[in-house]
Formats: structure tokens, sequence, C-alpha cells
């Protein structure tokens, strides 16, 4: 069961309109275990679109639509769906009824162009719209199954949803998808990917993909089958997947870091207090962005200058003159100094270049310590972040909030992240 | 000049990722005065691949592909482009050479898999990633012009604009589309489009929108014509727009609010201390996500926790028994204490209620108040907010930048957004 996707609008190849209809539709199809095999979009003009909708026929079991049902002079679906499956446009007389009923009861005059809305296919039928003036197309086209919605969101969805999943349920019911995204932290794509390359065979079913995504890679797992099998398969498949990857995987349901770790420090009745340099307050932002993290985080310091390190969190003024703001020393003096002021269980520290500036042979931006205080002492992790100063920044972040993951989990960081 | 753009992936075909690379392509074809036929998305399948590929060369003039160029096993784009101009692949000396010194730079080691991404068709050539691994792919096959990136925006954005588009700026049609986007905050979308309605006629050239993106309404200006000519109808109309909307206006050329006020402090040689409660670091994160932000801000304070507040910011215990956090005193209280601490001019400071819980009758969800510490005084200002919780953690955000910077140039608040 193939289905393709065709939106029709200048707003979208011109790219002043990103395509989120597209991406809907496509989550919708695959909740009904319908695989989408392609989106095309074309402007308002007639030509592109019959054979765009040529194109797509050829091979595919449901096609929708969207946009181009408005009342305008660039309004071409209908008469573009009408010639390419090589029909007559005719009046549909209930859409008729509906449109005029819809403007009525706006009290507002119905401009005569509304009507062309109520034209559709010979053997096509009209479906209507629960927000707008614009029915909808519902045909079959040889073996596809049309819908044609429009181009409004709200429009789109709510016709989509009231008129073509009933139909589509019973056309994708026997098989599903089902989708599970692990999220990982610590490793590059390619190198986590050799860790599970086996499993990553073209054509298998599960089929597995990685994906990233703001610093997070992600293992996705797509399975095909009845929803019982579906649901074995994947679960067989992300326990292996998870066996290899270890502690790297920090969520099974696609969850974000700072949740898992809030929720970590949560079940423990454990605290954290953070003292971010070149992070500038991301981590506490991140962390403080969870409903309920109040019981596990009650302060963060946001030090970016040197006489803020001295006098909010003590960090000599020597020392600092010394070896500089990024160094081991000030990341531990730091983190020691939030842990003990806040009362927390963990202290967490971030010093570093975020760039573009502030380089040196030494110090290249990018160079970041982290720091970690806890009750056993304090940890200091160097690394090197590639990117640009947002990239820098949100990888720190990132890699704080796992060095406390870690730690709170028994793990050694080394035997999960290899430097 | 025709060009489609083809992007590759399952994350954009199952709705997974929202096509945005597609649109930022398309508008810069825009840019460039060549007209956007079609966009295609398909799957990492190489037959579906193959034939988008050749169902987008008949016609086109040049064609934009995006994805596929990772290092896994579902990474097929020159596979497939291979097959679509029917050449063999072959390996790229100096690509080898690029991906090699890329990880040695980083420290790592490059997995060997990393070298398929030095692949190519015999007759085309690599272009540099100046932000990734993936080298891209420049080809001419027959009459169209091919640039394949990877699908990764900030790698396919930079190789676009290093490698493509000084190709495409010579093949691109006299008329080409000046775009300008002026950035408001403080009014609601609507309100604002009450203000430059007669501006915003359909068909008009320039041709006038408002968009919303994460709180900032913007209006777009598009105009055709010559460069000069489109130039002059920008600035025209640009500056009608401006007149009416007045201080609303952060920025004409699309800069975000905190780059704005980062820049106004520091022309002016000031600086201010955050101190936060509910937005946990955001202003903070905001303001030094800007380069040069250490000139003019030293440091911010997470306060969550009102014993923090008492310790930290000196909040009086007893005034927080009897008002609550989420009062105006207070924010006064924060503010001032931020200010004095840090010997900055100004002192920001937020308190309120993120939800989803902690609301009530008298104290609602979204209820925010933000306070402006300065030489003449502390002003506090009170909020209600609509949303979810990252909403109206960043509109406080939003709002208190724009007290600051509205403070800045001598404006009164209640002046430029009304209640």
């Amino acid at each position: 069961m193939l289905a393709d996707i065709l939106s029709i609008g200048d707003e979208l190849t011109s790219g002043q309109t990103v395509n989120h209809n597209a991406a809907w539709l496509g989550e919708q199809l695959q909740l009904l275990g319908i695989r989408v095999r392609r989106h095309l979009t074309v402007g308002d003009e007639l030509d592109d679109i019959v054979r765009a909708l040529q194109w797509a026929h050829n091979g595919c079991d449901v096609l929708l639509i969207s946009g181009g049902l408005g009342p305008t002079a660039d309004d071409l679906t209908r008469e573009a769906l009408a010639a390419a499956m090589q029909e007559k446009l005719v009046t549909d007389a209930d859409s008729v009824q509906e449109i005029t009923a819809f403007f009525k009861h706006l009290h507002r005059p119905m401009p005569a162009v509304n009507l062309v809305q109520a034209m559709r296919p010979a053997s096509a039928r009209c479906i209507s719209n629960p927000n707008g003036t614009a029915p909808g197309i519902a045909a079959r086209w040889g073996k596809c199954q049309v819908f044609a919605m429009p181009g409004v969101p709200r429009e789109m969805k709510a016709m989509f949803t009231q008129h073509a999943v009933p139909v589509l349920a019973t056309v994708g019911a026997a098989s599903v998808l089902r989708i599970c995204k692990l999220n990982t932290f610590g490793l590059g794509e390619s190198t986590l990917g050799d860790r599970i390359r086996d499993l990553m065979q073209r054509g298998a079913n599960p089929s597995v993909g990685t994906t990233v995504h703001d610093g997070i890679v992600s293992v996705r797992i797509y399975a095909r089958g009845s929803p019982a099998e579906a649901d074995a398969l994947i679960k067989s498949v992300a326990t292996e997947v998870t066996a290899r990857l270890g502690d790297l995987c920090f969520s099974i349901n696609d969850e974000p870091l700072e949740s898992v770790l809030v929720e970590l420090l949560r079940q423990r009745r454990q605290s954290v207090a953070t003292a971010e340099s070149c992070t500038g307050g991301w981590v506490a932002e991140l962390l403080t962005s969870i409903p309920g993290a109040s019981v596990c985080f009650p302060a963060g310091w946001v030090t970016y200058s040197n006489a803020a390190k001295t006098r909010e969190l003590f960090v000599d003024a020597h020392l600092l003159a010394a070896e500089g703001a990024v160094s081991q020393s000030v990341a531990a003096a730091m983190a020691n100094a939030a842990r003990q002021k806040a009362g927390t269980n963990w202290g967490i520290s971030i010093t570093g270049i975020a760039g573009p500036e502030g380089g040196s042979a030494e110090k290249p931006v990018g160079l970041v310590f982290i720091g970690l205080a806890g009750p056993d002492g304090v940890d200091v992790r160097k690394f090197h972040f590639p990117g640009v100063r947002a990239q820098i920044r949100l990888r720190a972040a990132q890699m704080a909030m796992t060095m406390l993951r870690l730690k709170i989990i028994g793990r050694t960081f080394e035997d999960v992240i290899p430097s």
C-alpha cells in the first residue's frame, strides 16, 4: 500500500511557506499503516499540476492532494484533476447548496466565483469542509484512491480526519507501521552506526536508520506487520540495539535528555546546581523547561565575567590570572562552589571558548571544561566541540547533562563515551 | 530557467521531519531570479531516488538535491545519481584528504565508512563541506546543472551559499526577487495587520504579508523587478511600514531581538545583569548567544527556589512568605539586587507561573512579573502570557528584553505596547 502526497501552491515552491501539511499527512498515513512513497510540490500552473498527477497516479494506491481549491483564478486543482483523469468537470448540486449556506450563515454575500468550488470530475464525489467554503474531492482513479483537500491547515486536517481516515483505515488495516525512536548522545552518527551496521540492512523489516538533530543521534526503528507482529519486531530489535549501545542511549521513547535527567534526579531525590560561563544559562534553562524541575533544581549561576566567578563562586582571582577562566582548576572551583552554596548533591560547571573570537593555539575555539562536583569529589573533563558558537554551547550543555546522568546511574564516563 | 528541488530521506516522507530545507532553497532560487518548478521528496530507496532524478532531470535547468550523503547504508544519493546519469562512481582524491583532515582536527579516529563520502559520478566534481564530513557533488547532466548537498541544514546552507550561488548567479534571470523582513514584538499578528491592512493586497508588487514564529511577528515584503527596481520598491514600502509600526519594530534586517538588544547596550557602553526564576536562565542564554555579549553582560542568577532568592539576591524571607515569589515586590527586589551585585546599569528580573501546575484563582498560570532596575529606580510590570509552559517562558524572556530595549531608546513602554 503506497501513497503519494501532492501539495499545490506558489507559496510552497517559492519557499515562502514551509510545507507542514505534507509532514502532517505523512505522519497520518504512517499511523494508518500506509507507506508514503513520495511528496510532490508544484506551483499554481495547470500543466505542472496535471503532470504531477499523472506521475503520482502511476504506481500509488493513495493520492492525497492539498491546495488549489480556493475560488480564485490561480486555484487549479479541480480543473487539473479532471484533465488528468480525462473526465469532464460537472457541478455538484449538494455542494452548491453547502457553499451558499456557508455564506448565509456568516451574513455575507456570496461572491459568484465561489460557485466554481462546487465543481468536480464527473465520477468523483465532493466531501464537505467543516471549517471553510471549499468542498474537497474524493475519487477512485484506476486503483488509486484520491483525496483533494484545501491548503489551509485547519481545513485540511479536519477534512482528512473526517472523510479520508474512515476510508483509508480499512485500506491499511491489515498491516500497520510501528515506529520506535531511541535517543543517544555522546557518539557521532557514523561511529554509532558502526555498532549496529548489520541491523541497518536495506529492505529489512524492521528497518533501522539513524538521524541527527541538534546533537542528539537517534536510532529509528520502523516495523511493518499486523499490530502484534509489528510490536514484537520493534521490541526485539530495540532490545538488541539498546544492548549494543548501552548507556549511550538515554531514552527509548524519544524523550529529551533534560527530561530524562530531571526524572532520574527526582526518582533518587537528588538535586543539582549549575555554574555556567560559556553556555550562559542554557543548562539551567533546559532543566527548568521540565515541569516539576523545582524539586531537583534550586539555583544556577551565570558567571560570565571573571569578576562574577570570583565574587559569586569564590574562584580565586590569582588562579584566574594564572590559568585563565577556561581551565581544569577553574571548572573544579565553580562546580564545588555551586554545589556548596546551593546545598545540592551535585554541582555542574561549564567554562569554555564558544567562539568565534577568543580562541588561541593553546586554547582553541571549542575547548570546554565541564566539572561535576558530588559527594565523592569533583571530576573535570576536557572537550573539543566542533562547529559554530551555538553548536559548541549546546553540545557543552548536553555533555554536562550526560556526565551527570552517567554518574547518577553509576557508569564510568570513559566506559560509555570513548575519547 | 527552471529549477527542481529534490529532498531525500525517510524522515521527510514519513513526516517525522518537516522539510525546511526545500523552503529555504526555494527562497534562495527566487532571490537568484530562478523559478522553482517542483519540489520532490522521496525516501531512502534507491529506485525511488533514481526515478525522481530522471523525472526531475527532464525539463529543468537546475536540480538541487539535499539528503542522502551521509556515511551509512541508507545514504544512497551518490549511487542513485551515478545510476541516473549512467556513470560509474569514482573516488575523489581531494575529498579523501578533506574527510581525513576533518576527523584529525577533532582528535577522533575516522570510521572507514566515511570514505564512501568521497565518491562521485565520474564526470562530476566534489564540492567541499565547510561544516561537516560529507562533500557535496556538482555535475552537469545534459542541460541540467546539478548540486547534491547534505540534508543537515547548516551544512546544506553553507555549501549552497559557497558553491552553488556563484554558479547560479550567472544563469538567473534579469528579474530578481528581493525580500525584506521586519521583526516586531509586542502586538498580536491580526492587530498588527490592522495597521498595515491596505498595504497587504493580493497580487500587488511589492507584496506584503505577516508571519509569526516563536512570538515574533514579522512583516515580509517581496518585490520583483530588475535589481534596482526591486530595491526601490522594497525601500519605499519598508519606510511606510516602519513609520506605522514605530518602535514595535526592532529590526529591519531580520535580526533576532537579543542581537538588537546586545548591540544597543554595546553602543551605549551599558551593561545588564539578570535575575530569573520561571524563565530559568533563558534571558541570560539568549543574551550570551550573541558573540561579544561579555562587554555588556557579566552575570546572571537563576534563583529558582525561594531560598535561593533570599540567599543570593537578599529577597526578604518575610516578604516571600507574605506576598509570594510571584509578586511585584519580589520582582523589584530581585532586579535591584542583580543590578547592585553585578554593578551593571540595568537589572532584569522575571518571576512568574510557567505552568502547567502552580496556578490558582488569584495567580493563574501565565502570570509573570518583570522587573527592570536602572539608574532612575525600578519598574515592575505585570503580564498574563497565554499558551503552554514553553511559550509562557519564551514570551516572558522576550518581553523582558523588550522592556529594556524600549527603556534604553527612551520610549515609554505603554506608548508602544498597549495593554
